[in-house]
């Protein structure tokens, strides 16, 4: 089985997810290519050695420049922080490399539309690592949805609800707090919560047409890591929108990290017409449904525990009753990357994909600024 | 509308619930004789007249002998403590009086065998209050099982939890503590709370033959409510048994008052060869229903919530979402009486079903007395 | 005990409620005045003699207008469609009567001041039956709020769901429909639906300064009741908008008729600083409350089953583990209603917060028309 | 780091597991040896040497024999069907090779004991693949109770449910269904299933001191795989039990294939003085909590999501609010094997505790032939 020689950029809790991801996925998926854990680059060369000990990775490369450089790397995977995605990923493919990116895609749409163009172009294989899209219970949601099962939709709801930066001493920047400073996430919760929600409903629902967003900071200044001084807050840390899909239905979206009591609370639910279905990231294994066509006295809302062979994915795993976990969102993610290569319909969501979802949020955040309803721009 | 005149004996919490039921059932079912609250007696004359004039009972006796002896009384109803069921049930019935009748029936075998003979040699309509068979969503599983959709059933599992008697300082005897008084209540338990889950067991699964008894007493002494002393605590705290039906289905019960978190949490599960169902007190306007016939993807449990029209008996209620609660367990069950009154099939559980309950329970008290399995005598 | 005679004007569903409402207060509650079931007016009057005997009405008026001028009449209450409150209640208030009026207030704002006007200048005592309040866990969820137990509140959410005019072939106008014609119902969804979410959340978190609305209509014709003939639907069939509450909280409310699966979904959810809450309608004895001072490790939310001494209303019904159903939030507002007469504080709501939630339904469709975030009217 | 050569014996579902727990314990926990997949050997060599390419196993042995002969492997890990389990694990003592060896220990007690003895003889590492002790949630109870938080222990129930064996078209002996061949798997659930509950029981729980039994064949007779003929069943297809712990607790155990709709639901409840505890297996990444000593009014079971780091093993993983799956517990396990070596207190479940186990499961069987309750042997 030939090699798919893998470089990492960034050794976070995504550069974790990543490599357990590359690691198990050949162990319980038929893949054409193997993964190789050929190497990884980090900004902190001693951390970077440790995480190429504990992962495998053969060997550690001080800068992603080299990284790129080297001519036995198949692809490189940008798991470094939102504001060097662009450049990272714009050289990736330029050196000809197929490019895995962490989302959002970038900055901002403009940085995103130039990454689609540089995959395009140099016609190399690319990913965002939207990973809820491959939790079997949202991939089941989608297969349900395709067969008509639901019918007509009326109404998709979204939520995606944290509760960590409510203490008003959390800081901004470095490590574990990027995320808070606009200047290396660029933006809140919008492009890190929100983004995940779209994704999976642009992939669910199809297109958005217009939306009326809402956002706020509750915590208006917080000392920056760096200079250890106070610094205005330039993220949202609230995010909320009305939306108005291309298919007719309406949807409400929502984030925070203002939600006392919820963790990771990835939210989702679709009524259609005959049917509908809800999901949630903390019981990630489980898929409510509910249909009308049922007999009358035994209509009742289903809760589906996705460890069987006729659910997606989940046959290659364990036995009924035994769920998975979080981290199989990525692994097969990457099982299907590398399925879909050389097949005619890459696997998504795409680099355009990422910049489809890019455009969304952009219009949520200007529509909060504007107070008006904004059309999205489409891809 | 011909009035049924009701004389009621005992005006502690089971008098206030039959009192709502009478004067419910007329409200929101077509009855064919409209109960009227005639009379009612109690210990406490003063609280026998508040009671009165609470509830509108247009008189009050005072003693239960008296209320028998007069002619304007239809039915009694005995909801006095149970050492006072028998005697008073058998001079009504020997009166040419209905009689409804407080669970459990009487104080043992011996004495319900009295009672089932005096209404049979009386000719007079009877029921015991296992109030439970007429939550709709056990009358429901009654219908499903009936409908032959759950199949052959392989496992009955029914258990009644409660936490109230976990402190040692809650004394025996009087009025809110007679049932820790055996002298009072008969048994612990057993006849107050395994009584609940037997009737609604052999009501859905037919008949029980075997059953091995566990039992506990574990606060050994409490102080008496009329001599202020300690005295020996004679009741069964905790009970537990397996048991064996006729139709060859195994089967697990357990009643305690010391399942720290439950309150009133009896519940009944049953699992068939294509269907399982499963309901409990605390969410008591729920069913929940597995169907192993739905398309294998799909097969989950459906919680059905019972709040509408093709549910038993909601269609009298209100609108579809908007649940009933426990009270209307009693007001079903003055209905359903009501209807059968001069049919040929009585509405159950007429006092033969109590019985039948009775040699349940007493085989359980015995096993757990022998350490051996017991056979359940039939009525 | 003094008699409150009672004029009731409508024999619908909540005709219903009410009359069960007011027969069932004084038999759980102490209350200084004895409601006496006086008169009821109906459109059909064969319906209203029928609807007189089952509820124990002691006469029947053919109009409302002699309803209220009948001195024996100390309170109207009006159940009527929506588009009669206005004029009874005002009537009402002329001559001295109490009134209670279901929601919402008016078919409008300038209704709805018109009828707060004739309340005041009366000086009579008033209310409006957003029963929901009542609901043992909501009146707890405001009693935590006021306790500060969820410190700085962040966010609120609200939904209402159902899903029984998804099929086409439902017709508008006439006795079960009338709320799809908006010449009788005034609006669709914001003002049946959402007007409980937002008296509830104004009750609860304070006054909404300035929304973001869309509402749709997916059925544009139904056939009319008293025509036979398809006409254009101008009720709105879904509404949702994004808030701004004067405590700096953001909210997203959503209403609809088209959630498949949902019959009657009232939802809520608060997130403070300290603790969160959720209620929903569908288990509506349940509090779910997750309190972010517990040990870190047995954080956890709590649903707490509302059926205790120590909870709102509760201790004066049945026992520990014994919920009781929707009717009694009904039962619960008269009961209050009736103590706070000849008190400082009336019992809310009054035809005042009638009219503040009315201002928010307004400012919700004018909104969803213009596009633009819309300030809220304060009363 | 030194290496831990692990040899292991069989290639079915349960050799995934441990190989999977071997490769990904030491990337998420500090380990003082690195397991190293050596060898590993299988009845059919192509699916031995498939096993191998798949995990990364350096070798292949055509039998257990030689595996154990090679001076290069530190630990036999077994893997087989129950009925070679003694005779491998008792050669791998001879030997001087630390054992692991999958649940239940031997195919009965006499077969357990001797193998307690060769590993106490040879003073080997040993444990008892019983990876259900290691859910965090499970492990977490264990903490709960031993911190004295729930007080006196009254109440256990346990239950293991399945459904896959309820078609009689399932035939006995072969790769998947040699659970069903007495001859191989020694018991039906008994020793399936409810030795997992058992062993959490005891762990939990402290010793068992008699139990009474009830166990079922409710299919009589299926196909044997390797003659194509019916063969009379002789594993028990459900099994019950009521027991007494020493502690004075009372229990209820119950196992079985038939109870459609469950697919692999362990669960425990514990009910203590002050507090109680729920867990089950098909949502294993939660932890239900009451304690009685919240506020009144706010008590109500807790779910708790284990995904933060106070949770036991948690902290290791991701990120709050995304759940692990069934495969860690075995990881967990590996873990903690490893870091008990060479420490006084060995990891448990040791093969003594093993034995503990099995003496339970004889007893419980041995009640089901006489009907009588019967002492269990303590080791």
């Amino acid at each position: 089985m030939k090699a798919l020689n893998i470089g990492l950029v960034g050794t976070g809790l995504m550069g974790r997810a990543h490599s357990n991801a590359f690691r198990q996925a050949p162990k319980f998926f038929d893949l054409k290519r193997r993964p190789v854990l050929k190497a990884v680059c980090g900004r902190d060369a001693k951390k970077a050695q440790a995480f190429a000990d504990n992962w495998g990775y053969e060997s550690v490369e001080s800068d992603w420049q080299s990284l790129i450089a080297r001519p036995d790397i198949d692809l490189i995977d940008v798991a470094a922080t939102n504001d060097a995605h662009a450049e990272i990923a714009i050289a990736a493919a330029k050196a000809g490399k197929m490019v895995m990116c962490e989302k959002p895609l970038g900055m901002n749409p403009a940085e995103s539309r130039k990454m689609v163009a540089a995959v395009e172009k140099a016609g190399v294989p690319n990913m965002v690592w939207y990973n809820y899209r491959r939790a079997p219970a949202v991939t089941m949601a989608k297969q349900l949805i395709d067969s008509g099962k639901l019918g007509k939709i009326f109404h998709y709801r979204a939520k995606f609800l944290q509760d960590w930066t409510i203490n008003a001493d959390v800081p901004q920047g470095g490590p574990g707090t990027w995320r808070l400073d606009a200047s290396v996430s660029g933006s809140g919760v919008t492009g890190d919560l929100l983004a995940h929600c779209i994704d999976t409903a642009l992939w669910l629902n199809g297109t958005i047409d217009s939306v009326s967003g809402m956002t706020e900071t509750f915590v208006k200044q917080r000392k920056d890591v760096a200079t250890g001084k106070k610094k205005e807050v330039k993220i949202d840390d609230a995010s909320a929108f009305l939306a108005r899909f291309s298919n007719g239905s309406l949807a409400t979206f929502e984030a925070t990290r203002y939600a006392r009591g919820h963790k990771a609370l990835n939210t989702l639910e679709i009524n259609g017409e005959h049917a509908s279905l809800a999901w949630d990231l903390h019981d990630l294994h489980r898929l409510q449904w509910f249909d009308h066509r049922d007999d009358a006295a035994l209509r009742g809302w289903r809760s589906i525990h996705l460890s069987e062979g006729e659910h997606p994915y989940v046959g290659n795993w364990w036995i009924p009753g035994c769920q998975i976990g979080f981290e199989h969102t990525f692994t097969h993610q990457v099982a299907d990357f590398i399925a879909a290569l050389g097949k005619k319909t890459p696997a998504g969501p795409t680099f355009k994909d990422g910049l489809a979802t890019d455009y969304v949020t952009d219009a949520v955040l200007k529509s909060a600024k504007t107070g008006r309803w904004t059309k999205v721009k489409q891809v």
